[in-house]
This record gives structure tokens, sequence and C-alpha cells, in this order.
């Protein structure tokens, strides 16, 4: 048995070998079917196969290494997460969740160690929506919900998806067989770096996810009457931007205090303001996310009802359209507390948080029990962002606490 | 002796008459020197003549009807308003203060009646500062205050105020000549719509300006960090946008209360703002006037005071601006009470309130003591705009006061 490779250096290493598949020089931007998202898939398949595993491509392009259990036949724990990127990415987005379980695998393979299961490892193809305007399309083909219409969106050159497969050696037509055998999976376990500050505030390596966050989303367009910003008394104003102000701030009061609930106005406008004109219009987003679906519906009730009287004790109108709503998603508690075991087996403390990001394992949720392991993120927790960083030792950490996942991992 | 004219009457169809002199067909739009210009001018000199008057125009552009008293070089009331417009404006901002006037005036010749003093009817050829982004051009040079580098701002078309001049007819180089003898000028007393809502909600025609209130204009810069709306808990944010809001909220009960004082904030953006995205930078003005500079500059220092105490509460960073001040301008007692004398007189109830709008008064004030009679708007107060309204009774009401004030001036 040769010497333990360091896994932590492994990832890093090919991360920023990953990264190098780009389709902008200077930065990682790698949208789905690009020839760089082309480059990215082949170079995870061939260091799938250096690990042990046999590789194989779906009709959407997923990449899938299966490590097979001790039964060639044994059906799988699946885990994997998106190669595809946002417009100058982050190079841990997303491609954490494919090369650490890639790194493990390769170090049981090097010990040939097998399991009373496989372990099927999914680069999923696409799942920010960049290109196509749609989102999670490698974990929805894989969960068997991938939308067909989705086929005719096209790109920002006109380029329909269903060609844009075509040109890569696709098949949109075997897309329905892309579909994972719901008796062969045993659960999904998605590793991805936190995409938020939290554990770096409390000086963790890893987090255990307890759900992906549920979203409601809200255009608010607030009429009040403009007027001149001398001679209108404010007690006869009927301020739109005040009344968005006041409505803000009672969203991220009424959002405060509950864990896992945040609530955001993350556009605010007064179209064609003047310093001298009392705003007649103001617009704004109101997004609100909770780990439950019971701790956000409650919040959104408020929020609305509170909008409105503020509304009337300020004379004004507001025209308010919901534009944007999914349900939470919770972990199973089964794999949570396998995850925390192995947490707790290697003496670290355990941190349960919600994802407010959405996942693939989102998806993957159509399909089988899901969990999520978070991993520290560096300068603030900033993602989607050339900033975006994380270290070796917590990849380290992370892929000693996926071996113990997996090595003591057993279906209930 | 001839039955007297219905001046309420005469002053609308007037104001529409004028109206018709637009650079724009279907709205009002007059800027300085332009032919609509020329033939407001025009217009105003004939019925200045018309009314018994000795007309002249200035090297400005200023349109002066001169009634002589009982000795013919008395010294003069001085009363007028500006003929220029904004884009799109309504037909009595500055046209009543001149039409009002000579229609009284005209009223005083049917009679033959003259006073111990003459009175001069200034039709003010720039007050808004459109075409040359320069306001109160000719009561500046009335007042002998102009600014002689002005002469070489440009407009859109990129011709300088000097050449415009020119082919206008006038003489740049008489400017200094405009200048008003100061031992010539008993009082400038100016009769103005009120751009605001104060006399309509308080059902009152008329009200007495006590002063042009100075204002106080900030552009600030706040500077948070930009997150995900989903994965920043909200113990860790620092929100821009929330940060703007509550300053803005501040501002509004600061300047709340105090008879006289406004705060408007009229801009309130946040750049590139995204749904899901906590704001990372938010613009906002900041606009405070007052009746008096001391209510102001206290308003100005306890916002900025606690503009900071938000930000640093808020861990956000802020880059604050002065881009406007002026003083307040005072009208002078002695004129505002015999103002008030000729509305007690009518049997009509005295509301003193403060111009939160800049007027030909403001650098009329440098020649001589100032005062300002303010007539209803309709439609909310709304001014600047086609909306802009006032009624036929209101302007006999106003022109029953002034011809009172004249009747009985007697300056001290």
């Amino acid at each position: 048995m040769n010497q333990a490779t360091d896994l932590g250096m492994l990832i890093m290493q090919r991360a920023n070998a990953l990264a190098r598949c780009t389709e902008t020089p200077g930065m990682l931007t790698r949208t789905y079917l690009t020839s760089a998202h082309g480059d990215a898939a082949a170079l995870l398949a061939q260091w799938m196969r250096e690990a042990g595993m046999n590789v194989r491509r779906d009709a959407v392009g997923n990449v899938i290494g299966r490590y097979d259990g001790i039964a060639p036949d044994a059906p799988a724990l699946l885990t994997g997460s998106h190669f595809d990127t946002v417009r100058n990415a982050g190079k841990f987005d997303g491609n954490l969740g494919i090369l650490l379980p890639i790194a493990c695998v390769a170090e049981w393979h090097r010990q040939d160690r097998r399991f009373p299961f496989a372990i099927e490892v999914i680069g999923f193809a696409e799942e920010e929506g960049v290109r196509f305007k749609a989102t999670l399309l490698g974990s929805r083909a894989l969960a068997g919900t991938f939308d067909m219409s989705a086929l005719d969106r096209r790109d920002e050159q006109g380029l329909a998806m269903r060609e844009a497969m075509t040109a890569a050696g696709l098949d949109a037509a075997a897309l329905p067989q892309a579909a994972y055998r719901r008796d062969r999976a045993l659960a999904y376990m998605e590793v991805h770096i936190e995409q938020g500050p939290v554990l770096l505030d409390e000086d963790l390596a890893i987090g255990v996810v307890t759900a992906i966050s549920g979203a409601s989303r809200y255009l608010v367009t607030v009429t009040g009457l403009a007027g001149h910003a001398g001679t209108v008394p404010m007690g006869l104003r009927r301020d739109a931007a005040m009344a968005a102000a006041e409505i803000g701030l009672h969203i991220e009061r009424r959002c405060s205090g509950s864990p896992g609930l945040v609530g955001t106005v993350g556009q605010l406008d007064v179209p064609n303001g003047a310093a001298n004109v009392i705003p007649g219009k103001a617009i704004f987003t109101v997004d609100i996310r909770a780990e439950t679906d019971e701790v956000r519906l409650a919040a959104v009730h408020d929020v609305l009802e509170e909008m409105q009287r503020i509304a009337a004790r300020r004379r004004v109108t507001l025209d308010v359209s919901k534009t944007h709503e999914v349900h939470s998603v919770p972990c199973a508690p089964w794999l949570q507390n396998q995850l925390e075991r192995a947490i707790s087996g290697d003496g670290l403390p355990v941190r349960r948080l919600p994802s407010g990001a959405g996942h693939d394992a989102m998806a993957m949720a159509a399909l089988t029990d899901v969990a999520m392991l978070f991993v520290r993120c560096g300068n603030g927790g900033i993602s989607h962002h050339p900033d975006e960083s994380m270290t070796a030792d917590d990849a380290r950490t992370a892929a000693r606490i996926f071996s113990r996942f997996v090595e003591n991992f057993a279906k209930p």
C-alpha cells in the first residue's frame, strides 16, 4: 500500500486545474455545453477513471463515475454537484462536490476497499441556469423531472438548447432514459461550500445542512404623489420612497431573530428621482427565505399585512406581485444523523444550518432522500465571485468527514 | 367712467393667451430668448401699454412697464415675476405675478388714479434656469448681482448666452446698466401661485409669505457589503439599502413637526440591484429647507450626526457631499404688515407661510425690501406641470388684495 495522498492538497490542485476550463481567459466562466464545459467534463471523467470508476455520460451531459460495491450490481449511494459556473465565478461552487468524492474514492481504490453499496459520483452538467435561463438541468434529468419544453429555450445567440445538445454530441431524445431508477438509489449526499459567512463567523470548518430553504419573492410598486420638495409640508406628503423605506425596515425587523429566516430588499429604486422632488413612485423587491415553509409563510403573511397598513397610513397604494416561490426541501433526518455521527466521531463540533441558496440536492429530493455537508468559505463567505475561497485544511477535514460518513453508511 | 372689468376673468384669459407663446405645440415650454419667449415679451409690453404704462426692455430682456406716480419722477414700488417657463409647464407659475398687476394698473388707469409713488411692473425674462442652467437671470440683472461669467454658458445646442442675447437684439455689454438705482426702489412685492398644497388644504385663497426658505442639499453614497440574499443571516449583514432607508426615515421624522421645515430624500437607488443580492451600495439625496437658517442648520446638523450613528451601528460607510446651499431670505416685516392689513381689511383671514421654492424676490432682496403674496393652487398644489391650476375667483381675490395693498402702501 502506497503512502496516503494529501486529499486536501489534491482537491485544491484539481480545483485550480478545472478552473482553467473557461470560456473567457483571465476569469472563470463555464456555461452549459460550451467547449470549456466539454473540456471540464473530459477532465472529470479522466480523474474518475483514475480513481477506479466506470464512467458514463448521460443524455443531458452529466458525467457519472461508478465505484462498484462488493456486489457489482449493488444499489448506489449518490453524491456530486455541478461543474457549470456563473460568469466570472469562483472555483469551488459546485466543483468541490465532485472533486472531493473523486479524491475519496481514489483513496478507497488505492486501498482496494469496497462497500456493500456502490458509490456514484455525479458531475451535474448544469445547475446555474446562466445560458438558457433554466436551472438544475443536470439533476432534474437524473431525478426524472426534466421539463422537455426547456429544450426550446434559446441562448443569447439564439441557439436552442436542443441544437446545442446535438452539437455537443448529446441526444435530447434520450433524456427520459437519463432518469435514475428509484430502487437503485440509496440516498444523495452533496458536499458544497457554504456560500455564506456562518461557519467562517463561528470558526467552524464544516456544517450539516438541515434543509434547503424555501423562498418567496415579490415585486412591489408604491404609488404616492410627487411634489415639490420645498413646498409640500411633511404632513401633506404621500412619499412613495419613505413608504418603501418603512416597509423595508419592517421586513428586516420581522426576519431578524428567527434562525434560518432571512428577508431582503435587493432592488430599491425611485424611477427618475430628483433631489427637489418628493418621490411619487418607488419600486422594490422582497425576498424571504426560511428553513421551514411554516416560518417562511408566517413571515410573508405578516410582511404583506404590515405593508398594507403602512401604505394605508401613508396614503400610498401598492401593487404587489409574487414573482417566485419554491418550497423548502428538508434534508433526511437519518442522513443528517449519520453525517453528525461522522463529525462527532472525528472530534469536531456539530453545527446544523439551513442552506439559503438552491443546490442540486433540491432536484435530487424528487428521486431519493438527500443530505448536504457545507464547507466553510473565506473572504466573508463570498461566492459567485473570483474572491470565493476555501482552504486545503478545510478540504482535508471535509474529505475525512465524507469518508467516515460513507464508510459507516447504512440505509435504515 | 366705464364699468369695472372682472379682473379675475381678464387674468385667466391672458394667462391662456400667454400660454400660446410656446416652443412646443400642445404644451407650454418657453425658455429664455427663444422666439416664443420674444412673442410673450411683446404681448406683455402691449398689455402694459394698454394699461397706461411706459414700457422699456432692459439688457437682459426684462419687460418693464412704468405707471407714473403723481410726480412723474417719483420712486417706484416694484412688482412682477418671470415669464420664462420650465418644459411642459403650467400657465400660472411666474406669469400670474406679471398679469395680475398689469390688470390692476389698467383699472387705476381707467379711473385715472395715481399714487404718491410710481408702480413698475416687471416681466423678468429668466428665472427657471432651463436653457443655460443658471437661474434668476432677470431679477439678478435688475438687482445688480448678475454674474457676467454666466454669459459664456451654452445651451444644449452649444450656443453661448452672449450669442443668444445678440441674436435676440439684446446688448450684453449693457447688462451693468440694467441694475436698478437703489434709491429709486421703494420695495418689491411679488404675487405668485403657492406651488404647494397648504392654502388648498386650509381652504384659503391667499397667504402672506414670511420668508423664502433656505436649502441644504447633500448627495450620500452608502457602502455596505453585497451578499447572497439566502445565505447571509440577518445579524451578519451590512445592507446599504436598509441603512439608507433608516436614514431616510430619520430625516422624515426630524423634519416633521416644525412648521416651515421640510426634509426630502428625492433620489434613492440601489445601483444594479437584484432581488437575490443584499445591496452593497445605495445612493440618495437629502434636501432640507426651512423658513429660518437657524432651524435648517439645526436639522442638517442632527441629520448628519444621526446618519453617522446609523452607519456605525450598521457597519456601513458613508460618502457625504454637500451639493447646494442657499440661505433664507426673510420678507420685510413692514411689507408683511401692510399685506396683512390689506387682507384683514378685505375680511379675509391672514395665513402666513414660508415659500419652500425659490422666486425672483430672492434676488430682488439684494436691491430692496421684498414681500410675496401667495395664491392658492388647485390639483393638490401641483406646479411645473400642465395640471397646474388656479381659479378666476382666486385671481379676483388676489387682485383685490394687491390693489388694496398698493392703494394703502406707504414706506415707513
